[in-house]
């Protein structure tokens, strides 16, 4: 079959590759019929994989995909031939002390090798859905049914950044009444500004250095803070009559954001970090931390977890995650669709390819 | 002054009272600029109280009001004479071990003598605010103040009923993606149905058997039974793919709507009940309940709790309360205005006074 | 093989029966080394299950039980043969909607002839494990290794009612620092209190009409209350300064202990019922639940989500669950069994049967 | 009267300094019987207070203190001269909009001038309860009534450090069946390893460096780690089944150890930090909080919170707070129990200190 191919730092080709087999009863083999290009898949397309995750290149790569059953293990109990599905891009045998608890993305029986092994398209051992096919493990657990009513591109962030933005509010506790500050209005930080109002928040603050994106935020009933010539901390303290903002949400990937949230969140109020930070540590104004009685949580998307919730949102039109797309190209202009997204050309928010 | 006086069953003047006074250090004197009747008001009205709760006559009536502060107590730290307030309708002290615990409705102070002594406008000993004046206990817990921006009618619901249909929401713990099913129309379930939206519910099914109300109920985004004609369980599992409601609010008073919300519910969902039952006990279906792991909640609101979460949704144009209001008369129409509302004349929704 | 058989009210017999065989890939046969007779079996000896459930009889009875597995499906990943293992008494597949939220009981899969055609037992198509030999379907969710260390007299309550009893101190949300009424010092009641203690309850209040249950709950640190000659009421309410408890816990199962309940849990409290009661419907004192606010909660166990909780805690010496125990017998002498523990004689209160 | 008055860095006097006066209507004055040495003292004491909290000298120390209510303001409603009473640390007003969400610590009306200003001792505005007498603010919020049946030195301890350890285990979510890591055994460590069994831990892992605190968190029912010895990482994972600790809770105020915690703690796992950090700033390993989806929080105890809760535990014996007590000293030696707290000597744990 024909996939996007890992050959090294920004090298990523469109090429023939194997194609996926079952390996175990559980698993099932989807035809792809739309997969799109993720901010952490720029990690790997950077370089910037921290040792141990393992990348020696040659598979297929991506996480973020749905398509068509065509082959199920016999052990699959609630999928068949035919069903168009979607798959987490975190994969879990749903049986484990992790599963069990929620923490797919910790899964003892996928990482048992380490690392982010149970992410698509990171690794050889489980190649992405940038592809024609893909094989999913543990379909019963992973899978999840696409309704005949959406279309792909209705469902297709489901497997990933949809569920990521849902997580940011979730971490951050985000309440009806709160006023939450954004940081980023890239795919990931657009959702989440959409999961604050979702859970009720009053009032979202998005904060971005671009203009246009601080427009769209603006479209969809943010308030907006370009930080690049506005006082971020002023505006939320005249927003919220000097008390700060309930939570925040930091959806960049930058740790000098981190220390922007504690100042501009209140006492007794959350942060969480769904960006994802490229540095193995992070300084942190612990002091503020602690006289504010600040919570901080970050972590791998769950996506098992919060499909259940978003997929009707979606259905009865209170969710519509296309409005990210921005691109849309065949497969085969994948490795254009990496550099385009890589480099920020052409206005770029997000790139679904179809293979 | 003038006020709503209390003389019996069904029997509502509008004369002349004595004027409040400060009584105690943390008292305030309020100047009533609008003020509403409650669907609670007419168990009084139809003489429905139970026992206990003792209303001797010659009180002013009405837990539902706003306006200016005239005098405060030397207690009093956070309000002062010209504030422009409102109060809930529940007075707590503040300190007392379940005011602590935010179950100010049972405040031990309060209710010493028994009963919901602590309501406005239910005993001579705690008059109420369908007046030209009001005095309010302990008013750094029990009162709010009003943004400059807010008309009066905009946050006159905060003290009691939008609260109400909050709490509904609350107990029935309403997330996203949840289906809900909300009996009534009338002014608590339209705010149980905004609330449901308001905390990410996916679908929100309203029941009534009134067509006008349920044509509000779905330009509100809800979907509707008329149970007098259509079979609410038939079209809950159908809207449910067979699973039934994640979640059912009772906003009638009818105990029968807590078998069919036992019956449309789906298993380990959550059952709030916010009408007012007029009897003192209540057959429950027990063996479904059990079978299907159902919580049951109910109980007085807290507005002190509700309120700092809800004033800045309707700050920001996220709530609008005011959609409830079908009648604005003067204070000195009220008897009328009771007449109306008890025997739903005039496609009445809701009243509001204004003294 | 052997086993205690259903054959109508009061009519179990120890007799031969069909061997249980693997039905499906995901089934196991265990071959049982203990088993229990529980409170909710009397419900079908005594002929008292409702309609529905359907009994048409010749099935071995019984749900809790545990010991060795002989024999596993090929779509079971793990387990193997030769595993010492206990069975949750409530059967789920683990994959479907109500089984990812953690409500096993409702399974979906399970359920779909209606009823509690998901508990062992109670039908010809779950037969149960008061027998030599026992089919478990889906056993990756429904079976749990027992750890080495442990007897399987420590283990085997686990499969049902220590769940139970601290499912009822979960319902009631029991939390450090709170005062606790348990109706009931039978098997479940023990645990109940037992749970109440260990999720830092400071005073458990144990309720019964038997002085010799009372003596061994007090043993355990509870005070007691004897309701056939002692006024629960003012008991509670004088340890608790006049507030009433924070929460109770019925589990015995009669409707007027709800009522009781009621009366003694402060506003704002919580009770959970965890009892079965043998009537279809039961009257309830709305106005107090309404006027303090309660909840009421009920359901059936859902053992699979307590087991990671409750297997460290016997493990470290924390829980004790063998201090119901009263009888031992062999599983010839179930109908003995049976007799002693539906008709109270010899001073019973948890009857363990060995194959 | 007499007190320890601050001087400067490691400057702390007995002497006479001026009494405390009412000063609002809502005050009180409290004549000491007993008073302790914090761990949190010796940041004045080594001078090692981050600017803006100012210290200019001249005034009482000390945080915690209980004694007998010797006048009150006018405005105090539930106490009176004569009550024996404790003292919350951090002092809030009760009713601005972090006092109503439970952060009395942040508390805008006491924190106008910015930092710690409502922790008595840290400042001239506020003297502290090292003294013969001392005056608390908002006494309906910040006083509570001590049992007659307590002694002292079992209630001195809600005044803070006991909340504060119970507040870590809180803040890690101590949840039954949990395995707990706590860092350090002194005095905040061991009640927050007292306050992890409370909320139904199977295990704790004490972790320090002192054999004799360690035997002593031994003898109380930790699992125990000398960390200059032993490795804390292969400990855990072979007491967890390779799984890692549920929870962690950092007790000692080093940066380090809240990278250890991140260590042992396993994916969806939560870290309190308790200890005090004299950094303003700590470098985290935030790819291993991200990794594995841990939460990290801290913060400023509020003991109005957590008093109604443990202090019944107090009084049904089931926690003993004096455990901890190795000192017991007359006020006048309170600069020589400075000297020994701050240096460790005598093998001292607590200081006591009576007026």
């Amino acid at each position: 079959m024909q996939a996007i191919v890992y050959h090294g730092k920004e090298d990523f080709r469109y090429e023939r590759t194997s194609d996926p087999k079952l390996e175990s009863e559980s698993d099932s083999i989807i035809r792809v019929s739309r997969t799109a290009i993720c901010g952490s898949d720029l990690h790997l397309y950077h370089g910037g994989i921290p040792d141990g995750i393992g990348a020696s290149g040659g598979f297929a790569v991506g996480h973020e995909f749905l398509g068509v059953i065509e082959e199920v293990g016999r052990g699959v109990r609630g999928f068949k031939k035919g069903d168009r599905v979607l798959a987490s891009c975190t994969v879990g045998c749903g049986d484990c002390a992790l599963c069990r608890r929620g923490v797919y993305s910790g899964c003892l029986t996928m990482t048992k090798g380490g690392g982010a092994g149970n992410v698509f398209g990171f690794s050889p051992s489980l190649p992405g859905g940038q592809a024609e096919a893909v094989r999913v493990p543990f379909s019963d657990t992973n899978l999840f049914r696409v309704p005949a009513q959406l279309s792909d591109e209705q469902a297709l962030f489901l497997t990933d950044i949809l569920p990521t933005g849902y997580m940011g509010a979730e971490l951050a506790e985000v309440s009806p009444g709160d006023t939450v500050v954004v940081f980023g209005c890239g795919p990931v930080g657009t959702f989440a500004q959409m999961s604050a109002f979702l859970r009720g928040a009053a009032r979202v603050i998005a904060v971005d250095l671009d203009d246009e994106r601080l427009a769209r935020a603006r479209a969809r009933g943010c308030d907006t803070v370009n930080s690049s010539r506005e006082n971020l901390g002023e505006r939320v303290l005249a927003l919220t009559d000097g008390l700060g903002a309930d939570a925040s949400i930091e959806a960049v990937g930058r740790s000098e954001l981190i220390t922007q949230a504690a100042m501009v969140t209140r006492a007794g109020g959350r942060i969480a970090v769904i960006g994802v930070l490229t540095e193995a540590t992070a300084t942190l104004p612990w002091f503020l931390l602690f006289m504010k009685n600040l919570s901080l949580r970050t972590g791998l998307v769950n996506p098992q977890c919060h499909i259940p919730r978003l997929l009707p949102l979606i259905e009865q039109g209170r969710l519509d995650p296309t409005v990210i797309i921005s691109h849309r190209l065949p497969l085969s202009d994948g490795p254009r669709g990496y550099d385009v997204f890589a480099h920020h050309k052409e206005n770029v928010l997000k790139v679904v390819l179809q293979p």
